[in-house]
C-alpha cells in the first residue's frame, strides 16, 4: 500500500498515512484535534482544511459553500493522499482549548463548615514496646488510631505492612498515617515517620461529554487552588454519548482508545493546574469525578455498549473507588478515583453532584433541578421523593448542531439584541472578544428577538422576508447574518440559518416536554414547582426571560429561578472534601426514580406541542399571551 | 578484582566468582543448596566438598577431622579461589530433596463435615433486563448473590468489573462468580460465563524454618490430592530463625533474597503437585500459609529484625489476604493467599493451626499442646484460658546441632534398643533403608538406652568406658558408635557424642521447664494435665516412655497422650476449606496468652533443674523411681 507523507500547517507536524486513509486520520494519529461532530463519517462537515500542496482524491464536499471550495476547502475526512501533502487548518476548524468558563454559585460553593475529605492524614503517637508490652507492631498503630479516628482496623496494602516496622522506629514511635475514604470502608494508603503532615492535594473533575473540568484542592484546608477546563478530546470521534458508543462498538479497540483519550485529557488538565501551583503529582492523593454514565464507563475502560441499546441498562451505576493507577491518571501511585453514582443510563454521577450541591434530598419546596449540558438532564422533587428524566436535548445549548454555534468560551456571543425597525444586531460575547460564534444563552436571546421581530413564526420558520442585507438565501436555506463578516473575529459571516432555530427548537422543546412528563407522572400542575436550579454550559449568565419566551422553561415567577453554573464540578469539590456529602450523594442517586421518556408516557406528545414558540398550548405561557 | 570460574561436580553446573568470594557463595549463586547451619560463617562444618582441581585459599578448616583433611575436604565457606576451581560436592554435603515424611493423625485430618472454603464459585441466575427492570448489571448480580449467599455488596476489582457486561450477557444471564475470603469481607475476584464450577483448587502450606510441606486440596469436594514436603532452601542462610533474622539484618538486600528462596521452595513444591495431578496453576484460587512469625514475616517481604531483639516484637500477628501474584507464588493471577494469624514473636501460625486442629479452645480438660519443631512452643489451657510460650528447644529433635541428625527422612533411624550386655544395637529406619542418620524419636530412644545400659550417667556424661569396640575417645570427645560404617548407608559411621548428647539434654529440659513454667503461671501441679498432644517432626512415631524416661514431657499416664504428627499443616489445609475454622483461628491467636521465659520467671531455674535425666527432682518422675 502506497504511504504518503502529510504535514500540517501553522505546526508543520508530519505523519505518514497510506492511500485508503484519511487527511483527518492523519491529524488523528498527530493528537492534532480537528473539530468533527461525526467522527470522520462525512456528515458534519467541520473538518474543513485547506490543501497547500499535493494531490488528493476527494470523496464528497459535503456542505461546504461554493466559496469555500473556491477557497480550497475540502472536508479532511473526504480527503485521500495521491502525493505528500501539505494541509492548513484553518483556527475555525481547530478544537480551541481555551479556558473553559466555570461559571458558579459562590454561595453554593462555599467549602464545607467540617472539612471531611476523602483522603486525610492523621499523626499518631504509639505507645513504645517494653517487655510488658510486646504486641505487634500493627496492633500499637490500630489502637493509636482507634483512639484518634475511632477507625477499627483498617485496611492497608503489602507496601504499607512492609515499612510500617522501618517507618515507626525512624518517626520514634510518632508516625504520620495517610487514610483513603474506599466507600464503606478506610485504607491506610501510606505511613510516614513523624508528624508532617502537610501537602497533599486533590482533584475534582466533571467529565462532560464536551469539556472537561479539573479542579485542584487543598485537602488539609478546603481552598480551592485553581481550575482548569478544556474540550473532551473524544470530541474527535463524535459529539454526543451514542456517537462515543458507536465508536466503541464498531472499532475494535475502541474503548481502550476511548479511554486512553480521555485520560490524556484529564492529565494534560491536571498537569497545567499542578504546574501553576509547583505542586507534584505524588502530593495528588484523592480525586474525585463527576461524569455522566457513558463518560464514567469510558474512563474506567468498561463497555458503555448497554447504555445505547434497550432496556437502556448500564454496567454500574455506584462502584468502589479506583485505583487511579489502574486508569494511568497522573497522581500519586496509591491515589484513590472516586466517581459519582449515578442513576441511570442517562441520569449520571454529574446530576447526582448538582443535586447534591443544591441539597434537593432536604428541601421542603417543590424543586426542579436541570442540567443543559450536551443532553438535558432533570430531577424534581423534594425531602420526600425524587424522580429524574434525561430529555435527549441535543448538544444544541452547547452549540452543537448550530452552524455558528459554540461553547461558552472567550469570543462566544452570550447576549443578542435586534432593532425591530432596522434588524441591527447587538450582541455581548464573553471576554469582550470579537465574536467567533454563539453560544447556548446567545441562540436563545437570538430565537427570541427574531420571533419579536416578526423574522420567524412561531415554528421557528422565517418569514417571508423583507428585502434586508443580513436576510439572504444561500444553497436553498434561509439564514439571518447575526455579523457581518468584517466585525467577526474569524473573518467569516456569523449566521443563524432556519436549520439552526429548528435545531434549537427541537431542544428546547425537548427540555419542557421533559419537565411536563414529570410533573404529569406526579399529578400535579407545572405551577406547583417551588423553586427551579439550572446548571450548564450555556454562559455566564443565561437570560431567563428570554428562555422562558421561547418556551423552553415553565412560566413561572422569574425569582423562582436560580442559574448556578458548573454544578457538576461543585459537586465533585464538595464531595472531595466531605464524605457526608459522599455519604449522601450514594443514597441521593438510589433514591431517585428514573423515568424512561422514550416508553409508556405522553413524552412524544409533549415534545410535538412544545415545538411551537413558546408551546402550542398558550395557556401554560400566561406571560407570552399578556405580551 | 580477579574473577574465576568454578565448576561444581557431578552436575558441571558453572560460575564466576571474584577472589573475596567463597565456594559457598558461588553455590549459593548457582542455586546448588550445600548444606549449612550458619550461613557460611565458618562455625558449623557442614559445608564439606572436594577441590578436584585449582588453587584455593583456606581461611581455616573447622571441625574438619585429619581423615577428611587426608582426602581433599574443604569447607567451602573458608575456601577463596586463587585459580578456576573444580569441586565435588559429595551426596553427604548437600541439602536432600527427598520427600519430608507427613505423620498424621487420620481422625483429626478428615475433612469438616460442612466445607465452606476461603475460596469458592457460586453459579447465579441473573434476573434478564427489560423497560420495567432496567437496573444496572452489577446491582442485578449483587441482588441474585444476596438471595444464594446472603452477601451484601462484596467488592470487586476494577478487572472484574470491566468483563461483567460480556460475562453476563455471554451466559445469558447464567454466570458463575468466584468469591474469595478476604478476612472480615468477600471479595468477587473473577466472574465467568455459564455455570461450570468445577476445577477449583488451593494449597495449604506449613513454612518450616527447615522443612516446607504442601498440601492440593479440591476445593469444591475437600479432598486431599497430594502432600509434597521439602527442605526450605533458607536453610543455607542458618539453621534457626535467629540466624535468618542475622542474615537478613546484615545483607542489604538480605530480606528480598530470603523472600526469594522461601517463594522459590514454595513454587517447586506446587509445581510438583501440580504436575502430578495434571492441574494448571491457573486453577490454584487460594492459599493458607501456617509458618511461625518470622517464617511468615519473610514470606511477605517484612522486616523481621525486632522479633529478635528485646522486647520482641512482631511488625504483625494477623495480616488480611495477600495476592499471591505480589509474592511470586505461580498460582491464578487472582489467588489470595492467607497467612494464619500468630500470638507472638516466638509462638506464631503453625501454633495456632495445631491450636485449631486439636480444638483446644473447645476442651473442657486441661489440655496441653507441644510442637517440637526446630523450635519448641506449647500452649495449655481449656475452653476458659490459655497460655503459650515458647522455649527455645533448638533444632535437636530435627537433627540440628547432632551430627548424624537428621529431619524423620527415608534412612533416619527412628527407632533404637541397646542390648544392655553385648551394647549391640538395634535399629529401625523410615522406609527401611541403609541408616544415613538419626531423626528426633531415634536420639530420645538413643539416650533411654544408653542410661539403661549404664554408659551415661545422669548428666549425659559418659562413664569411665569399659573397653569395647562401640565405645571410642576420638580428638577428646567421647563417642558411641551407633553404626558401623560398613552398615551405613553413607559409608560412615553413625556415632552419637557426648557433645550431641548434652546438645540433646539442653533441648529436653527446654521443652519441660516450659512446661513446667505454664503450670506454674497458673498455680498448678503438673499432673492436672489431663491430655497432652504433641505435635512435630521426631518420625512417625515418639517413643513416648523413652520421652518420659529422659525427663521430656512430664510423667503422666501414658494413654493421655497423643502424637498428631505435622499440625501445621493439618490445620492449614482445615483453615482452607472453613471459614469458620478460619474465624476460630484468629480468635484463638488473639485469645492466647503469651509468657515470654525470657524474663521475670522461673525459666532458667526449671531449666538448669531439667538438664538432669530425667531431672534433679525425681519426684516429678515418680515412673523413673519405680524402676
Amino acid at each position: 500500500m502506497p504511504e504518503y507523507k502529510v504535514v500540517f500547517l501553522p505546526g508543520h507536524i508530519t505523519t505518514t498515512i497510506n492511500d485508503r486513509e484519511t487527511i483527518f486520520d492523519a491529524a488523528v494519529k498527530t493528537g492534532i484535534t480537528i473539530k468533527s461532530s461525526c467522527g470522520g463519517a462525512g456528515t458534519c462537515s467541520r473538518c474543513r482544511v485547506i490543501i497547500k500542496n499535493g494531490a488528493i482524491q476527494l470523496n464528497g464536499t459535503g456542505k461546504l459553500t461554493e466559496q469555500e471550495l473556491a477557497e480550497g476547502y475540502v472536508l479532511a475526512c473526504q480527503a485521500y493522499p495521491r502525493d505528500e501533502i501539505e494541509v492548513e487548518i484553518p483556527a475555525s476548524s481547530m478544537l480551541s482549548e481555551h479556558q473553559v468558563l466555570i461559571s458558579q454559585d459562590r454561595e453554593l460553593e462555599q467549602p464545607p463548615l467540617k472539612i471531611k475529605p476523602l483522603f486525610w492524614k492523621v499523626p499518631l503517637k504509639l505507645s513504645e514496646p517494653s517487655l510488658d508490652n510486646h504486641v505487634d507492631d500493627i496492633s500499637r498503630l490500630y489502637t493509636a488510631l482507634n483512639q484518634k479516628e475511632r477507625l477499627d482496623f483498617p485496611r492497608m496494602g503489602l507496601d504499607v505492612m512492609q515499612k510500617l516496622p522501618r517507618v515507626i522506629r525512624e518517626g520514634d514511635w510518632r508516625v504520620t498515617v495517610s487514610l483513603a475514604d474506599m466507600k464503606g470502608c478506610i485504607e491506610i494508603v501510606n505511613i510516614e515517620p513523624g508528624w508532617d503532615y502537610s501537602n497533599f492535594y486533590g482533584v475534582a473533575l466533571d467529565i462532560g461529554t464536551t469539556t472537561v473540568v479539573a479542579h485542584l484542592v487543598n485537602l488539609e484546608t478546603g481552598e480551592s487552588l485553581g481550575i482548569e477546563g478544556t474540550y473532551n478530546k473524544q470530541a474527535i470521534f463524535g459529539d454526543d454519548v451514542i456517537s462515543r458508543i458507536i465508536y466503541v462498538v464498531e472499532h475494535e479497540k475502541g474503548l481502550q482508545h476511548l479511554q486512553k483519550t480521555i485520560i490524556t485529557t484529564v492529565n494534560e488538565l491536571i498537569d497545567v493546574l499542578l504546574k501553576d501551583h509547583h505542586i507534584s503529582f505524588d502530593d495528588i492523593w484523592y480525586i474525585t469525578c463527576a461524569g455522566n454514565t457513558t463518560m464514567t464507563h469510558l474512563l474506567l475502560g468498561i463497555d458503555p455498549e448497554h447504555i445505547r441499546l434497550e432496556p437502556y441498562v448500564p454496567a454500574f451505576n455506584s462502584i468502589i473507588p479506583i485505583k487511579a493507577i489502574e486508569l494511568g491518571i497522573k497522581a500519586n501511585a496509591k491515589a484513590r478515583v472516586y466517581c459519582l453514582p449515578g442513576t441511570a443510563s442517562y441520569v449520571g454521577g454529574d446530576i447526582t453532584a448538582g443535586a447534591e450541591v443544591i441539597g434537593i434530598e432536604r428541601q421542603n419546596k417543590l424543586t426542579l433541578f436541570i442540567d443543559v449540558g450536551t443532553n438535558g438532564e432533570m430531577v424534581l422533587g423534594n425531602s420526600e421523593w425524587l424522580v429524574a428524566c434525561a430529555c435527549s436535548a441535543g448538544p444544541a445549548f452547547e452549540g452543537g448542531g448550530i452552524m455558528h454555534g459554540m461553547r461558552a468560551m472567550n469570543g462566544a456571543i452570550e447576549r443578542i439584541t435586534i432593532e425591530p425597525s432596522s434588524l441591527d444586531v447587538h450582541w455581548e460575547t464573553i471576554g469582550n472578544r470579537s465574536p467567533v460564534g454563539i453560544c447556548g444563552s446567545g441562540l436563545i436571546d437570538c430565537i427570541a428577538a427574531l420571533l419579536e421581530c416578526g423574522l420567524i413564526d412561531r415554528t421557528g420558520s422565517f418569514k417571508p422576508p423583507a428585502p434586508h442585507p443580513r436576510v439572504r438565501l444561500e444553497d436553498g436555506e434561509k439564514k439571518f447574518i447575526l455579523v457581518f463578516a468584517e466585525q467577526s473575529g474569524t473573518g467569516c459571516e456569523i449566521t443563524i440559518s432556519e436549520a439552526d432555530i429548528k435545531n434549537l427548537l427541537r431542544s428546547k422543546a425537548a427540555v419542557f416536554a421533559g419537565i411536563r412528563a414529570m410533573v404529569k407522572l406526579i399529578g400535579m400542575p407545572i405551577e406547583a414547582i417551588e423553586q427551579v436550579y439550572i446548571a450548564g454550559g450555556f454562559g455566564r449568565y443565561i437570560n431567563l426571560p428570554d428562555a422562558i419566551k421561547i418556551g423552553m422553561f415553565p412560566d413561572l415567577p422569574l425569582e423562582r429561578y436560580r442559574y448556578i453554573g458548573n454544578s457538576s464540578i461543585m459537586g465533585a469539590k464538595m464531595i472531595l472534601l466531605s464524605r457526608e456529602a459522599r455519604d449522601d450523594a450514594e443514597m441521593l442517586a438510589e433514591k431517585i426514580t428514573y423515568l424512561e421518556l422514550s416508553v409508556g408516557n405522553d413524552f412524544m406528545e409533549e415534545f410535538v406541542a412544545a415545538l411551537f414558540i413558546p408551546h402550542t398550548n398558550l395557556e401554560l405561557f400566561p406571560g407570552y399571551l399578556a405580551g
